[in-house]
């Protein structure tokens, strides 16, 4: 036997004596609590000992308190398993691990299962391994489903690294892996599995094999309704979940074909009111809904808060606290199999969140593995800044452009241009056609119909691609703004008013190595280095992050006049080539729907 | 990658084709039946399509309908996932693998899983493999969850074998084993923890190997509260289910405490009603409630039913009869692990039970692996008897006894005797005093006020020990009846009204190899061979045993004047050492809650 389960027999034993009475005593008595009982879905008066990192008791602890137990008296607190987050990006909030706990430890997260699909696209395993290598350090249980596939649609993008089965062995038996993440190829069923079969079988391979060792398989299934979506949740192993559902008769399908519902409520990306309607309105069992963020920003955690804001969300759409808390804790810890997490019982891990007010979810403190981490909204542990490796860095390949590289040439004195068309707090975008004037054989942007032009540069060295369309939505008036934050390939997107301040903000972020640039009147008004795969930082910490996205922002606003919400986010969005319905990745214009590439002109 | 998961990836593959449209359509289309939904606790009008052993899609199947499709028209009935029967012995059937599952497949049930104690407390692994090794051959889905002791209480009772942490590994390593199964051992905390602590350790170092395995350890704790409760769960690894709970008070206590409650619902063990009170009178979420048999004879499963009929007598305990269906499809599968049945989605086994009237729970077909195995109540598949192999016969391993060996000594002419009073369908019973006379020194019993003698005499010439006392509750007028099970160590029990018949169906089951015999007037009235570890018949079909089992009990209560119902059963439950008050072992009298051996004679 492993001697990890013979040191835990050991520690097992230790809380039997205990238990017993036979010696020792608890280390901690939360005294006189309302218990929120996510198994039963009551709340009710009673205290919680803890011996260790492990629950020893819920219930009448009197018997248990020992002269060395530390009594706290948490009389009119609700205490509440845990919360979980069961799906989400780190590299969304462009923070390391240990920045995104320090923020949302304190909104009392104490577990987080992220798909690393940002770095996998940009650095294929050594950076998904990076990451579950951060893990060991940090006190929150945190968790990796990998991508089983990079890029999502290998027709239409080119990413940093080709992740396929051929790499699953290496990372589903590697430290704090347990599953599969989110199969955005198959997400489009229809036009995956009639353009590209060959990634379906590939796909496969790599999901039965996570299923011959018990690991999840996440899935994901946006707008997809029965036999496509039968089809989807074959191709997961027939366990899945899907954290793009938008509508409640989507919700319906995905539940009753036995989906795990991850009603999704992230900074931008809100479809929580929507599906939860399954539930309020339809009186669905919720066992299988749950809450998970899949992208949040740093100054939502800082300001709003975590999962606990999400919760309260929910509450205010009229579902039930208890049922509400359920979809953060026992909810997800079934369908991931976390055993140890999730509820409040004897034997399990010491995570407890204590609640002041119950319906506005105020986090007042928090346990992880026994220890008080977290106390009146103040942090209590000391958290080193994590510095990744160089392995993980320098991801950015590629020398400066030129304005020429993003000229979309033209004829005439006007020209009919295809337009992405921004909808805000969406990832899905709609598509029109709008007429712009041709100088010199270019088509140019049109602040005065806030069509701008958008492009999309190939930044790993391995295709040279650029893709260029035009964008409505985000109202700029002058400048430009670049990233080489781009869902999900990440090569470098740009999106501006003018070829001169678009071409330098793009060799701004190739010169930083990865970043955030924005230029106007051929200067650069302000940028930000992401060296981890040129998607976070490991510079910063959570709250210089938050204040220095806030920064760019607002230049993009105040200066750029960009009328946004979230601009880095929704343009990131822009190149994700597997929702609906046009996109740009560095291969050109994408159709979505149809699988095809467009030229940005209207032929 | 195991040839066995490249074999599935095939298997799912053709289904995602057959979904696309792309090729080949359904085998069996199920049309417009009325879905009883199990995650969403809905009933609504849906067909459900099947290719090979698979569900392909639950909802409008039209489209999956080809010239070779058989479309069965279910309008008006009601399609529930197979049913799963959570705890069981087969041994209290005396019935193979193959002979339970003839009788209840027709109820609809599909999975069982099923605890090898009674075999395993008789050969050991031995016989549990042989076991295991029977299950490869049945229709429907069965799994073994093995002991981790045997005995019992090693200090109050003698086993064929003793199992112990040593045998995990072979065991939990072994084909269609996934766990461990009841924790007797420590069911009775205080007394075991108290008395034989060695024997926690022993059993800790066993669950959490199995642990490391994310194998389930059910545990078992019965009148346990408080610490008590949470020593047992803790000792279980974390996480555990109890299937003898018997008042509400305690069912919600287990529940709140994070254990699954597993409503035992037997032919002599009754709990289901007294514990489903935690759902309907206190509105608990039943998610973590689960039906389960624990101890089935063959004639009720022949007129009963099997889980049809629990979850008809539960849906008459006033919980809605979707919610009685969860408690037998998706919370067994989602507490055992078993993802790919309790469901009716896409990608899970086409195990479907067609149901007439969904209160009365009659059960018209069944499908397992998406074939037709029952229709109008008739089994449609050949499924020849068992043969088991010799090393699990020749379990009686004594010579024939004398009536001296029975013979309780006493003074004076009249003495004190102590009598285990039998409770009628409990394994309970109470504890009384009763006077005898005494002849010749010995103490006799008396059968004007219902003082009969019982014995238990070890059949494995490991100690040849019997242990005797005196009983009420059978309330026969004369001769005797002896049986090779007794649990759960299963040495002969024998209750009678005079030593002469005691002696001679002793004698009867020792030379049968085991079984059961009554004797009356010096002669054996009639017999039952039980040749597979004294337990089991594999030379009678489950009809034939139902009907030798009624003509046995015929005789018991015809013959010698039985009053009690269910007596060969209700005996074998006198030896088990776990359960209160006083019991009967090998070793003598046992006082259950004070772990201690009495005298028959009060002094």
């Amino acid at each position: 036997m492993d001697t990890k389960y013979i040191k835990m027999a050991m520690e097992y034993r230790n809380l039997i004596d205990v238990l017993m009475g036979d010696k020792d005593f608890a280390d901690i008595v939360l005294y006189n609590g309302e218990v929120v009982n996510v198994i039963t879905r009551e709340i009710y008066t009673a205290d919680i000992a803890i011996k260790g990192k492990y629950i020893l008791l819920l219930g009448d602890c009197k018997d248990l308190i020992g002269p060395d137990t530390l009594v706290i008296d948490v009389r009119g607190k609700y205490l509440s398993p845990g919360f979980i987050d069961s799906h989400m990006h780190f590299e969304s909030s462009m923070l390391t691990i240990t920045e995104f706990s320090r923020l949302s430890i304190l909104s009392g997260t104490t577990t987080l299962v992220a798909d690393p699909h940002e770095i996998g696209n940009a650095l294929g395993p050594v950076g998904m391994k990076a990451m579950a290598d951060e893990i060991d350090l940090v006190p929150n249980n945190v968790y990796l489903v990998v991508p089983a596939l990079t890029p999502d649609c290998p027709d239409l993008e080119t990413a940093g690294v080709d992740v396929t089965s051929k790499d699953m062995e290496e990372l589903l038996n590697y430290k704090n892996i347990i599953g599969i993440g989110e199969l955005q190829g198959f997400s489009n069923a229809k036009h995956v599995y009639r353009n590209t079969p060959e990634v379906i079988t590939d796909l496969l391979a790599s999901t039965m094999y996570a299923r011959s060792k018990n690991m999840v398989v996440d899935g994901n299934a946006p707008e997809l309704f029965g036999s496509e979506l039968a089809a989807h949740i074959i191709s997961t192993g027939g366990k899945c979940s899907c954290h793009e559902t938008t509508t409640k008769e989507e919700a319906m399908e995905k539940l009753r074909q036995g989906v795990y519902l991850f009603m999704r409520e992230g900074s931008t990306q809100r479809n929580m009111a929507e599906c939860v309607r399954a539930v309020t309105e339809e009186g669905m069992d919720s066992r299988r809904c749950i809450l998970a963020t899949d992208d949040m920003v740093a100054a939502d955690l800082e300001t709003l808060g975590h999962m606990n804001e999400i919760v309260k969300r929910t509450i205010k759409e009229g579902v039930n606290p208890v049922e509400a808390i359920q979809m953060v804790t026992i909810n997800p810890a079934t369908y991931f199999g976390l055993n140890h997490v999730g509820v409040l019982a004897p034997g399990k891990m010491a995570d407890i969140v204590v609640i002041d007010d119950l319906n506005e979810m105020t986090v007042e403190g928090v346990f992880i593995d026994g220890k008080l981490v977290v106390s009146k909204g103040r942090l209590l542990i000391d958290l080193p800044k994590y510095t990744y490796p160089p392995e993980v860095k320098n991801s950015v390949k590629i020398g400066p452009i030129s304005e020429k590289d993003l000229q979309i040439e033209a004829e005439g004195p006007t020209v009919r241009v295809r337009c992405i068309d921004v909808i805000p707090d969406q990832n899905l975008t709609a598509k029109l056609e709008e007429t712009v004037k041709v100088h010199g054989g270019v088509a140019v942007p049109d602040v005065t119909t806030d069509t701008l032009e958008i492009a999309c540069i190939e930044r790993y060295s391995r295709t040279g691609n650029i893709g260029k369309a035009f964008v409505k939505g985000f109202g700029m008036r002058e400048g430009a703004f670049a990233e080489s934050v781009a869902h999900d390939t990440h090569n470098i997107l740009v999106v501006g008013t003018n070829l001169r301040d678009m071409t330098l903000a793009v060799n701004r972020v190739i010169e930083l190595g990865g970043g955030i640039a924005i230029a106007n009147r051929g200067r650069i008004l302000s940028d930000m280095r992401l060296p981890v795969g040129g998607l976070i930082t490991d510079e910063l910490d959570g709250y210089e992050v938050s204040e220095k996205i806030a920064e760019l922002e607002e230049k993009v606003k105040k200066n750029l006049g960009c009328k946004i919400h979230a601009p880095f986010m929704h343009l990131s969005f822009l190149a994700l080539s597997t929702s609906p319905a046009w996109k740009i990745t560095d291969k050109g214009l994408i159709d979505v729907n149809n699988f095809k590439i467009l030229s940005p002109i209207v032929e």
